[in-house]
């Protein structure tokens, strides 16, 4: 069976409506105690709950039943991408966290020093979590290790981690990783894993010999270790699926990256804040369809496990949406990229809150937006896949089947 | 595009928790009076009724929408197995239906004693359906029957029917059937299918050709009939793919049998009710991870019509729920293989009433447990198959996906 979206593709025509994607991670919560509240349902949420009573409601699965995702599969689902499909691997995520532009052809590996003993035996792997300012020093010092034919780029991370970036054309991404995964043991040769890797394992275990020698006068970093090699996954660009001039506004870089891997054009965003990223929405609002929003806050108290902070979270973004309605967008969801129960301390696979408005919604009429209520809302429990179907569809961008 | 559990058998891991789907076999139904009461709803459930007010409710669809599934297919559906793409075959069904260990090398067929008159032809299929204790006397008989190069069990069921097994290496057991079906004609030879079972069915007709010859004497039953030559599917085992110990308790050899094939552990139980049962849950609470307990009579109600009954059965079954509750395991699921409703007198398709307690629930605060209750519950109509992914994410045992 072909997947849904191959052929959804061919139905997409150009529209003139504006869509607005709006992403509040990690948004689905629990109640502190059975039967009680939600963080969504305890904010209070004028603007959101006046825009419920004009929506279509329901809740999206992310990735499958029982399977929470990172914020990667979570935001390609959302997208309309499936997310088992085009996974997205560890030393690709890395790149994309520190909004590195990685190329569909580089090939990209999470790095972190680690410390060995005089025979090169691995004796801790994080080389004590070396403070960051330290690292970015030894990080220079890997950039002037040079090989021939190849382009080499490293960049730094948090503490002990880094990216390593290896550019190049024609070769494989097919090798093993270089971290024994504990101490007591020699770091590993890379291997190749298919005829077409074997020079790209040439080209990081001579990196890595490298490195060595230089990193060797050092009292605790004195050593490398690479693992998670891979490039990019190849996805449709979003253009081609839905006709869309699409935009991103967002200010972490895993967003900006996965929003980068599907062809969109991320803008820029004078600050940090909520607010500074609805001031990007108007300033760009003439010149794309489609844009997608990503508030980070709301996930970041949930994986604490701050309710009154993100429900605090909640509302701050609330008070913004006011300025959204006023460019009179013709669809908006509002939605998140998985649930992150402050009860929890951590993402989850339950189900997450939707309301995706257009004239044309099946409404309630309900002032009221939260799990219990969008648990009976018109749009019921749906793979996360298909709100961008659906709300293509709101858009007019969606041509009639058959006659 | 591949199955999902592909990918979730990837995402499972190990974990601590204590896991107990209760299976109240045919648990879904039907009121006597349209809007009224099902049986579980009529049924007095103080235990379940305070469970689900902390659990997620929803409504699991055993196998398809319309498809009424035997407790086999209903079983494996609620393991989180495709009872489509693992299909258990009829000869297979019977053998686990007398708690006979079928070997993964085995080949079963449901037999039958016949009469036939001197020329051969059938008269009766099920031989006036021969008492019990008679046909076991003729079981023996067929005992004597042997056959070099391959061992012939056979195993006594109900009236005239029995269980014939071949065992033997490296034989095909696609073999066409000798039951003609109706009367007036003769029993048909066993023809081979594909070239690896010619040898199967040479030894299956000398074999009913030598039965044929022992029960010539006999005045009713003196010829027999196979049909559902088959061998169990190979399904991936139930630790593999969840990374639990799981042992089961039921009474009834059918239920032991699918137990079996996927791979738990069978529990003694000491006794036949529920109590019993119950008691063998406790008496190995400490040895296994995940324990699935099967309860009869709600079918057993079901199928002959006895809407009081079944009430009846599901409250004698609420009364032991404290004892569970005793044990404080991690996640319960209640649920059922599929609908019986009384008015019906027969399985049905309807979607059965499923409650999944953790403390990570998303509950509603309503201390109430029926078809009616179910259908607004969080978890939604699912497919059986999601319950088990379900269950082992509120365990947390899968491991997140992507970052």
């Amino acid at each position: 069976m072909k997947p849904f979206v191959d052929f959804f593709q061919k139905m997409t025509v150009p529209s003139d409506s504006k869509i607005v994607m709006l992403i509040l991670d990690g948004l689905g919560g629990l109640p502190l105690m059975p039967g009680g509240k939600t963080e969504l349902e305890t904010a209070r949420t004028p603007n959101m709950d006046a825009l419920a009573a004009r929506s279509e409601l329901g809740l999206t699965i992310p990735v499958g039943p029982g399977i929470t995702p990172g914020s990667g599969p979570g935001h390609l689902a959302m997208f309309g991408y499936d997310p088992i499909q085009y996974e997205i691997g560890r030393g690709a995520l890395e790149a994309l966290g520190v909004d590195f532009e990685l190329g569909s052809e580089d090939i990209a590996a999470r790095g972190n020093f680690c410390t060995v003993d005089q025979n090169g035996i691995l004796v801790d792997r994080r080389a004590g979590r070396l403070p960051t300012q330290e690292s970015q020093k030894l990080v220079d010092l890997l950039r002037t290790i040079k090989i021939e034919g190849v382009e080499i780029i490293i960049e730094p991370v948090k503490e002990h981690r880094f990216v390593f970036i290896l550019r190049s054309h024609g070769i494989g991404a097919d090798i093993t990783d270089m971290d024994p995964l504990r101490v007591g043991l020699a770091p590993l040769e890379a291997k190749a894993v298919s005829p077409d890797s074997l020079k790209t394992a040439r080209i990081v275990n001579q990196f890595v010999q490298d490195a060595k020698q230089l990193l060797a006068p050092q009292p605790v970093a004195n050593m490398i270790l690479l693992r998670g090699f891979d490039r990019l996954p190849k996805v449709p660009k979003f253009f081609d699926l839905y006709k869309l001039n699409a935009a991103a506004i967002a200010v972490n870089g895993m967003y900006r990256g996965v929003a980068r891997l599907v062809g969109m054009d991320i803008l820029p965003v004078d600050g940090l804040s909520i607010g500074d990223e609805f001031s990007a929405l108007e300033k760009f609002w003439s010149q794309y369809d489609y844009f997608y929003l990503h508030y980070k806050k709301t996930d970041t108290c949930g994986e604490i496990g701050d309710f009154p902070g993100k429900v605090a979270a909640i509302e701050e973004f609330d008070a913004q949406l006011p300025r959204l309605m006023a460019l009179n967008p013709d669809v908006i969801m509002i939605g998140g990229d998985h649930s992150s129960p402050a009860v929890m301390k951590s993402h989850s696979w339950h189900p997450v809150p939707l309301l995706l408005y257009s004239r044309y919604a099946r409404s309630n009429g309900i002032s009221m937006f939260g799990e219990t209520i969008c648990r009976s809302g018109s749009l019921g429990i749906i793979s996360a896949q298909h709100v961008m179907p659906l709300a293509l569809a709101h858009a007019g961008g969606v041509a009639k089947f058959g006659a």
